[in-house]
């Protein structure tokens, strides 16, 4: 039987677990929610029956090279988690040495976005290039770096913090105590409060329909909605993204004077609105890195969509026991 | 006989050039004029010269595994020079092709900057640390940064551009086209104008040996003056320190947040200085990164001086063609 892995991608709903080939192909896909409100010690055991479900559905695990998770925060080397502030309970939970007492095979995990951007690199947008740099445009904005083919972690599990990148001194205050990080500005989260202040902000003589729908129910207000106006050309909301896609270049251009990339992929829910944002950051990106570095890397849209979390813990297993 | 590498630093001064061992052992030590003004191609005869010179000294290249150089600028992977401004002429030399036509040995390049980072992890202060990075504060400032023990040089050669990373919202102009990259600021001459700035905006009433100085001899200020004057505590001078290390840490603040590196390696001239330029980087960084990044990550000084150039260059050799 051709060689397989196990991959789970633990998400704040939904946990999902798939069965899958060295090449990707999905030999079992499954979804149990995550219960993350009872508690740390509950959510690993639903990791561990996720498994036990995908181990049955194959019928035998002698083929199964190993286990690889993708969760929210930071991995230890040794398996340990850290963070993960939205899993209540979850941080200090040791992934390795259960799974490997349960199930005789062996367990790797790392962070949610840093796995996708492997899937990304395995799979996806990323397939056949060497150094690849991941942004992960959600809800807040996560990082996953791949170096010579290979997921870069850090060695405690803990590179890739890409959303935490500065991009304007004195900025707007971010959780993580900095000033003007990236996902104050390019997350969805960041969208939407900027889109509220530049609708605060407009001139009323200035005709803009999204402006009267911001004014109308500021609560309502989402990510998508700023790119649906942003696709009639409304100017306000036009005026959004390119503030955003400005901040969003600074922090790029960062990673490429520091790492010089052969691609930028660029994924997540906000992603949905697809060239604009690109072609946006394109215009940006040359104030702010090295000429040379910037004609060697291009920027593209992620290719695996919702996937990308199972398949990337997927592709882990490979990495790291597929010889 | 032991296994050696040839180990050359090119300097916009002089070239030097070492025949080491694998543990950094010295055999021979030699140092010619690079005459970079007589253009390109007669710093590569000088290489090829001083190539020549250590395997006549050593008598014998059977126990040479290889070239290694370290170079201004930027190498691809074929072995051609691109960048290195200061050299005219030297840029679209093809470093690999004669060396080895002509001394039948493999040869290696890579950034002058990066090659230091190299020693520095191999054999100085970043020795045994899995990931590191390195920043040269000299004339500029220059990166290196090491990923699993091994150099990073991006697919082109041109990781590590440390010095051009921003860290003032439309801050100082430079060189390179960006507005307040770090070099700016906390390079020799960055502390140089700095230091001229607050000596003129420095009122009358404050007494200061070191605005007297500054104000009596502008031409003549050095960053080693004004960092003997921080030695004395002069008010002014202390000042272009809090604001250089400033600057210096929110530039590795990012880096951290990216890489999430073990220990951060600070060299260069500028570095003469000492411990209270680490010191006052610490004070800084905080509000710069992620308070778990940084409680894994420390700050030390270079420890291999003036020659790490030429151990990083050989250290190269080891690296690539050392099994």
């Amino acid at each position: 039987m051709k060689e397989c892995a196990i991959g789970i991608d633990l998400g704040g709903t939904n946990l999902k677990g798939i069965v899958m080939e060295r090449d990707g192909l999905c030999r079992h896909l499954t979804r149990i929610p995550t219960e993350a409100e009872k508690g740390g010690t509950r959510i690993f055991e639903n990791i561990m029956t996720l498994i036990e479900t995908l181990v049955q559905k194959e019928g035998s695990k002698t083929h199964i090279l190993g286990i690889g998770i993708g969760t929210p925060g930071f991995v230890s080397d040794k398996g340990v988690v850290s963070g993960a502030e939205n899993l209540p309970g979850w941080a200090g939970t040791q992934l390795y040495a259960p799974i490997v007492k349960r199930f005789c095979l062996p367990a790797i995990a790392a962070n949610d976005v840093t796995v996708m951007a492997l899937a990304e690199a395995a799979y996806g947008a990323g397939r056949g290039i060497r150094n690849m740099v991941c942004y992960a445009l959600g809800t807040g904005i996560g990082g996953g770096i791949v170096i010579e083919h290979k997921l870069y972690k850090g060695s405690h599990g803990m590179a890739g913090e890409l959303g935490h990148i500065p991009v304007e001194t004195n900025g707007i205050p971010c959780n993580c105590g900095q000033r003007g990080c990236v996902e104050r500005y390019a997350s969805a989260t960041g969208i939407v409060n900027l889109a509220k202040d530049l609708a605060a902000e407009c001139p009323d003589s200035l005709t803009s329909s999204f402006v009267t729908e911001v004014r109308k129910s500021p609560g309502a207000v989402t990510a998508k909605m700023v790119y649906e106006s942003v696709a009639k050309g409304d100017p306000v909301a036009c005026a959004v993204n390119e503030r955003v896609c400005d901040m969003l270049a600074r922090a790029i251009g960062m990673t490429l004077n520091t790492l010089s990339p052969d691609r930028v992929v660029l994924g997540g829910g906000v992603m949905m609105a697809g060239r604009v944002i690109i072609d946006t950051v394109n215009k940006y990106l040359p104030a702010y890195c090295w000429p040379m570095i910037r004609k060697k890397c291009d920027i593209v849209a992620a290719a695996l969509g919702e996937d990308a979390g199972v398949m990337g813990a997927g592709a882990m297993v490979f990495e790291e026991f597929g010889g």
